[in-house]
């Protein structure tokens, strides 16, 4: 298994580490491409809605992100409304028209969640890229959350101690999680000047700090996902890993400050 | 009942009514009040979340409307990531400290849809308002919602028929939906002059007709939200009414179309 996931993870490397330094629109494709896979992954795997509808819900994922494409920031705003309000109907209807009776609790509230999480959080992973057309600061930022999750899995088994969530992930520890962070900060503060991110090495270690709190969140987040919906992986797209949303869980949780924060920080 | 409803209804409308013409800050100010009343509605009475946690989520809604009362339009979408990423913090850590085994299905997935429906949708209302500061084109605008609420329920009780949605709101029907539409568009033309909206009479039935429908989406979307949670009303602010939001669910979702059309419209 472990070794499973080794090769995966060496044979996509060089792949991701390639897209990243041309950047561009090739990058931005990429992205974009990875966000329909993980919101396909949601709607379709997790919350287990029938393909095609499946499909439909992650186009619908994807407005937000078209009307930012096409209109510039100003029409993500629109497209969210846009598509929430097919989302509403579109379960309204669906409601009046499911032969057997299906849970009217739960359908409209699975597809809302897939909307947010997958979708609006997921949106700022292609936004991210979008504006940051060299991909430095991207790759920068994928390898802090690299560096994340991998030293939280080697600090947790080696250090053990009291569990972080048990309810909502049973395997993860404080002490892994602070040396995920800790990791986290050194190696980004480390690649930055290696990187040349034009930004101060304490500017560097802040935002670090922050991705890596922000990536572990979504790290838990996803694991919440999958014990609400009952299922280990979320997919079997990469094997070893799962789906590509347990790849890029804590991605998709992080490029939400550093959108927000990046402009300020890399001038 | 009815008297009860018809005494409450002539009670307010004169504040309604003069709030509207008046507009400005009053009315930015009553509009956020009862943007901060529906999402407490949904989150304590429907959602049936504890007080503390109601108060939260509702704040957590506010957000994105400070953010653009604070730093203009572009201020709201950080306030979405700001909010959202807080929700799914708190539910998270929420999750792990609950003592009883709360459904791990449900609280996450309760928060996000009231974030979304009364949040987002909710703040359309607030945003529409603030953008019109002379109050005649919100006066429009609520017109046509109350005569399609008012000839929807009238226009069923005559004509009858059959059923629009019998399994999330029982009593409305295809000849109910339609008189209230064509009454909509009547009124929409006939009150546009009257009150003399800068448009021409066939952009005031194209709007009206857009303003009826989403109002009949969002009165659905209200009943199924009720239904989901098992209430009848939303809460019993309002004697003989229920609650605020079974009063403005119509509002919640016409806002929004005429917040994205309005100033092509209206010029």
């Amino acid at each position: 298994m472990l070794w499973q996931r080794v090769k995966t993870a060496l044979l996509l490397a060089p792949f991701a580490i390639a897209v990243l330094l041309i950047g561009g629109p090739l990058l931005t494709g990429v992205a974009l491409f990875l966000f329909l896979v993980i919101n396909f992954e949601y709607f379709y795997f997790a919350a287990k809605f029938p393909r095609r509808e499946a499909f439909f819900y992650t186009a619908l994922s994807a407005l937000p992100l078209l009307g930012a494409l096409v209109a510039g920031d100003k029409g993500f705003l629109p497209g969210v409304f846009l598509a929430l309000t097919a989302l509403f109907v579109a379960e309204l209807v669906q409601t009046e028209r499911e032969v057997h009776d299906r849970t009217i609790t739960e359908s409209l509230q699975r597809a809302v969640l897939g909307f947010v999480y997958t979708g609006l959080f997921g949106s700022s992973i292609v936004l991210l890229v979008h504006h940051t057309p060299e991909g430095r600061w991207v790759l920068w930022s994928v390898l802090v959350v690299v560096l994340t999750d991998t030293f939280a899995y080697f600090g947790g088994r080696a250090f053990k101690g009291p569990k972080l969530a048990p309810r909502i992930s049973p395997n993860k520890t404080f002490s892994g999680a602070a040396t995920g962070a800790l990791c986290a900060v050194l190696g980004g503060v480390g690649f930055g000047h290696l990187l040349g991110v034009p930004a101060q090495w304490g500017e560097l270690a802040a935002v670090s700090l922050v991705v890596t709190m922000f990536s572990q969140c979504g790290d838990l987040m996803e694991s919440y996902v999958k014990r609400l919906y009952g299922i280990k992986d979320i997919s079997t797209l990469l094997p070893g890993h799962g789906g590509v949303l347990d790849r890029i869980d804590g991605l998709v949780f992080a490029a939400v400050p550093l959108l927000w924060i990046g402009p300020w920080v890399v001038r």
